[in-house]
């Protein structure tokens, strides 16, 4: 199968730490296919660049869904992945997603730690979204400033690791996930210094993927998923246009 | 004071419908700016039209913030409101969020009547973010085709106050709201073929416009709404990149 | 129109402090018609006191309603508010329901920042009783004795400010109330201190009242808040007695 | 030990058809002490009612609490419960909860069944008060007028029956209130007519304020249900003025 | 009437000391039947000890119910209650459940206090399965090693005391519940060093089961408390598979 | 990777047929492990049998778990999962657990639809317990007997796809899960029928742990799903014994 890793970003630097993520985890038949963002910004951190940015992952999906089996829309906070999986026959994951829904078969509650205090308020309200706020132990952020936004989950190692170590005992969390795509692979380093499973969120999303994948599900026809009727569009990108005017198939 | 009425779809006949209805509404003091979309849907009716159509709204609003007191963003689902409340130093309101929060000081619980089917799950979306599941008493949607996205209002009249008054005694509901920019104005005309309450959305947000305005309320420089830091952006509509990227000012 | 500001407390200082307020926020046609409670206690503060302030809040509404357009129940906590709106054909709104919600259209969350602990398990049941607990971030008390309670928000003014900045950080709120009729007022005074919105009760009061006067609501029918049946009553006052014998139309 | 039966309602048939069931109920060393609102309506029905309804209960309470060990607020709904519980030493039990809260430990989900329409919205705020929204399966109402409010019960037997059956099959209840005063002792009648537990309001009630008593719990000095610290009233009655102001003891 | 008081834990000393606190709290007629389990743990404390110690507690119930009119779930926590409820004809009753509700009539929000750190997820999962998360104003856990299971009310007093009054400090609680069977009899002790009702899980439990008697419930014959359809069994204990198998009467 | 494939169930039939689909879904490097109860019932449906089929399934693991890399508790309603996840190092699925986090990556509402009446009960606490209500659309029950419990799905597959249809129309649901042990494989046979994706609980369990071993969680030691201490027990079964008390080590 073809795996499609969407960076909404335009950090390259971060789809490639992914990708090398998704690429170790990935069963033997699972070709990961990365593809960031060329127009958005270099990392979404606020409400104003997920509406943005999800509105761009639905133009790279209209642009790569037909060349792929799955698609994880890879930024923590899933960016316009209710209307991806709306207008696309593919399945289509989140990177928060699967790792929130991974974690809860690890136990009870889960924590979020990342590494920048704008992403508070964006990650909670994803949890609310995914409807998971009674498993979630709570979100914790670190507030120094980093330097290269690839490079974040190296340069504050220790400080995540605290963070963590803290939010297991304070929020009583039986389950970690270090969230933002940058802190991917991070799990695989400090799970020794972590007294619960850490849940990588590129592992996960990975892994679901392949899971909806082999379970052949059929896109539906009722249900608030279905896709919707065409409609006439103006000014929107071109493949994007074609799927929303139903003039691609 | 000059309060932008947004409209983030693409039908002038639907905003020229609102002015209308907003400029009765307004205070003697309040000038309705009336704007349009140039690109997006005629209507926007699902989660992808609403993902995209708030990336819009953004768009107009960095055009037009700097010349307006508020704003409305006047499309019943509020796409893209949290994002604008966040980046923008204006009051903005959505249409759904006025004529809800008005409606829970007319009654316990309203009901949500809107002329088609595809509408449901977005409104319900709208309802659980912002916190009113528990003050809502249902979402009730017409099923059959109608010709004049403007005219559907009058088209439907008849149905949709079958409907109303099928959501009073069935579902228990205090309060009603015609939802969708289309049916702005409706309240007005068939009030009294209705047994409670009726919240016209449109008069709802003029006249929440205003109590904002009055209420002198300064932007935030904490908190989850406060402005996001500056960040570079790529690719983006010209004014909405001078303002994420604080070249603005 | 004519609004009713009704101090179901018997502190005529504190209704003439809100009523200036209230003056000063009311539009061109609005004029303020205050009413103090001439039975009861000072200033209502316990579970205990609401119930008996909220039948007196009626015994007042019987007398003055037909006087007015429109009734604001001028005690944070909203006694016998949802008693009124049963039971009376104009439209009534609570300080605290005016405030709540007005402070959803500004942010995600509200602090409500009061001056005496005794209020606190009050106005949480206030905040349930309005299905708003999601929106709320918390409630901050005082707990040092006042010397006039007209006096108290001019008295503890810097305490009430060091409180919300506290609620701010450490509760993570988006918007800011402070709750309490003698606190009237000091939102103005103390807005370029608090790094939040802050919206006064009073005002937000006003201009709601103002609002659905022009929504021209119908008194409902049907629905919970229809007007109940005649019955029979036995030692009640005079204008309530007629009112809910319907004796009084 | 003396319990007092405090029937906020005005009907003095009623109250002595809560007393033969309570007094039956009774554990050999209870004496049940009635006492009948002087002043009110026949039977509390609506919010208004329970408003003024709670407040005469406090007046009512003030007069007896020191002659008893413990007090049933003996209308379903509670009026005036929990300032009642806040203001007084002895325990305070209400006739809805004493039978929701009973009801909970005989199945999952209990069924309100009851006499008169007016009763369901009142009813359902009271459910939500308790907290116990999650067990309850539903409430329903029969919308047929009555004869004497206290031979409700016998009238209507058969129809409230068919009411408890369609409950139990259609809102899948495993237990059963028949709520409102009038219909006391309906239980223990048609108890073989009905496939699960019937919870009798009165009965509970009284076995409840037994158990308090048996657990010879003190009153609180700290928490939200200590007594309020003395305040001066104006014009209340005499007995409650005297327990307000601290001049009672 | 005979109480059954089961033990589902092996601790014949614990049983003893639920035994004469619940003889002094028994009305005259009740006789208190003790039964301690001859397998399983010591005491429960984990979600493991509870899945074995509540089907433990079934094998016990199979074979007591026929002697006895009611029984208790003797173990904070009630393992195997929602079970026991389902297949006995007597009514059952849970120690926590008993404790939870009964402190429902005494304040708004209980605390729980209890002597070892693992019992903690456990009790928290017990008051979700009752519903009263709302009720709950938190779960405080002593966390040093104790001597002798049932003597740790004794030599733990002073620090559970101490936990205590931090929890309605802290954590805003109106009543305090003394968790853990070994806890039994403490409330009396110690009720005067402590601002709030405080409710014995054992005097709670007997009362409700006398409350329970009284009301004399019939055991359900639809909803999802009647007995189970007969079903063959293997290798189960003999009065159970009797019991399970419809063999018993 | 070894998978165990536990069925606490006796019915071999029914562990062949889940064995079967299970095989067909894992990887190249999976290999189920089947194993069925050689006590119990031959389908676990009530409380009841839930408390004492989860105990068993302890029994089985502790037996089991050190020749596996995980396992699944292989019956719809997950019994003994929580504490098997607690008590053991390997991964532990529930077959519930596994179908409902994988529907939520498919749909917003999954509808669960089974085959006998009496499952719903405990269906529903299982929905409930995993947190997951919001994200249910309901439970549909055949109520018809039947022949063969292995054979169910065969016999009643038209029934079965009817009820799911009337799911999807009546309750909204975006996605459906056949449930039930039996009914494994159904999905495959039917989902062409069926206008929403369709989740085979076996498939998604074997994924699920698959993708669980792929992240390579290490066991907690803090949280509440870390080992228990040892404890010493009296009774049970051999290898459980050795584990409880931490002798097998």
């Amino acid at each position: 199968m073809k795996l499609l890793l969407l960076n909404p970003n335009t950090s390259a630097g971060v789809t490639q730490l992914m990708t090398d993520v998704a690429q170790r985890a990935a069963a033997p038949g699972t070709e990961i296919v990365p593809c960031t963002a060329t127009r958005g910004v270099p990392y979404i951190a606020t409400r104003t660049e997920a509406q943005i940015g999800g509105a761009i992952a639905l133009e790279m999906l209209a642009e790569q869904h037909e060349k792929v089996d799955a698609a994880i829309i890879a930024a923590f906070g899933d960016p316009g992945l209710f209307a991806a999986r709306e207008t696309f026959d593919i399945p289509v994951i989140g990177l928060a997603e699967a790792a929130m829904l991974t974690a809860c078969m690890a136990g009870r509650r889960f924590a979020i730690v990342t590494f920048a205090q704008a992403l508070g308020p964006w990650y909670e309200e994803c949890v609310r979204d995914h409807g998971l706020r009674e498993r979630c132990a709570g979100i914790r952020m670190l507030d120094t400033p980093f330097q290269a936004i690839s490079e974040v989950g190296t340069e504050k190692e220790d400080l995540l690791v605290e963070l963590a170590q803290r939010a297991i005992v304070e929020d009583e969390a039986d389950v970690l996930i270090f969230a933002g795509a940058p802190l991917s692979g991070l799990a695989e380093r400090v799970a020794d210094r972590i007294p619960v499973p850490v849940v990588d969120q590129v592992v996960a999303a990975v892994k679901q993927a392949e899971a909806l994948v082999a379970l052949r599900l059929r896109k539906a026809t009722a249900g608030t998923y279905r896709r919707p009727a065409a409609k006439p569009t103006i000014g929107l990108a071109g493949a994007l246009t074609a799927r929303l005017e139903h003039r691609d198939s």
